[in-house]
């Protein structure tokens, strides 16, 4: 049976890499996994990551953003997620509809209303199974951050230190909220001790081990 | 004082002739007027109208065709019609939110709370103070739009007449339930009897006299 995983979190908390991590480790189960990310994930969806992180939207406001990031999410839903479900595979997705309630709810303060509005329309009952959210100081992230990629020290200092923090509260209010769904990862350690804890986690709820 | 007037209604039912004679009239009066229409109204709404009328949005289904609607509508607002306001024109706009909720909610099947949060993000305060309803038998509407231009007889005959009875019900029902904004006018008679019918209804509630 397919599973939908998601992975979300603040700057160099490590994402990318435990996506990959687990799906290799369901890929060595012999589970077929399908490795995807937002913004994007499709070839309409790639075009508004673009616009999205060449800053061209932000003069737009917070409620365009919102909008368009909600257009690529149907995209990338129809286009990629729903299908690889839908042949039995599990999706993996590094963000997905908890960044847009951490960075245009919380942080952004687009009117809640609509973005349940926007959930109940788009993600309809395409919902994740299981979303892990890896939980790093900001202050540690941005510096993981910058020493992988030192180009990216500028857009990190372009955002003050506030605007990070409001993003690792809105995580971690998330995950208490919806404990059925969510679990919350001590991302300050190894990332092999991370995805352990991670394996942990998809075993006893989602039992992959079923599969074989 | 500035005042902000939408036309609605089906096909064929005269709205940018009204719109037209009723800018006119208030102009004869001394009074400026910002003529403008949707979908369109600003560089980047008249790029999604060429998309939504080139029929290349409606393959993404009418949440995404709602979303750009209301990407355009935000832009509209904010390049055109609020500036205008606040220079003390009055705005006269042919279509506006009652189209989306004709066309989207009512015969497209778009999430009704949806449409309500999206108006309160984008629309927030800037909400029309007279909303003109055309009403016309859609028979007769699709008869009068295609005389017009003989060459949208295929698009027209493309939706079937059931789509066009649906949204004429939708903008009676619209009229029904807020009488205090909507004003539904009979528009089977000559374009000289239904604008003076629309000028009192102006006069009445408006008094564009008071300005002179």
């Amino acid at each position: 049976m397919s599973r939908f995983i998601t992975f979300e979190g603040g700057e160099g908390s490590g994402k990318s890499t435990q996506s990959r991590l687990l799906a290799d480790a369901l890929r060595a189960r012999g589970i077929d996994v399908c490795q995807t990310r937002e913004p994007g994930g499709s070839p309409t969806a790639e075009q508004v990551r673009q616009m999205i992180l060449s800053g061209a939207v932000e003069r737009l406001g917070p409620v365009t953003e919102t909008l368009l990031l909600y257009i690529a999410r149907g995209d990338h839903l129809q286009t990629t997620i729903r299908p690889a479900l839908s042949h039995g595979e599990w999706v993996i997705c590094d963000r997905f509809l908890d960044s847009t309630r951490a960075y245009q709810e919380h942080a952004g303060e687009v009117a809640p209303d609509l973005i349940r509005a926007l959930e109940r329309a788009v993600i309809a009952d395409t919902w994740p199974d299981l979303t892990i959210i890896l939980d790093i100081d900001p202050r540690e992230g941005l510096k993981r951050a910058v020493e992988r990629n030192p180009d990216s020290a500028d857009r990190f200092e372009s955002a003050d230190m506030a605007f990070h923090e409001a993003i690792h509260a809105a995580f971690r209010t998330i995950a208490r909220n919806d404990p059925e769904r969510c679990v919350l990862i001590d991302a300050q350690r190894t990332p092999e001790e991370i995805a352990d804890e991670i394996w942990n986690a998809v075993a006893a709820r989602l039992q992959p081990g079923g599969e074989g």
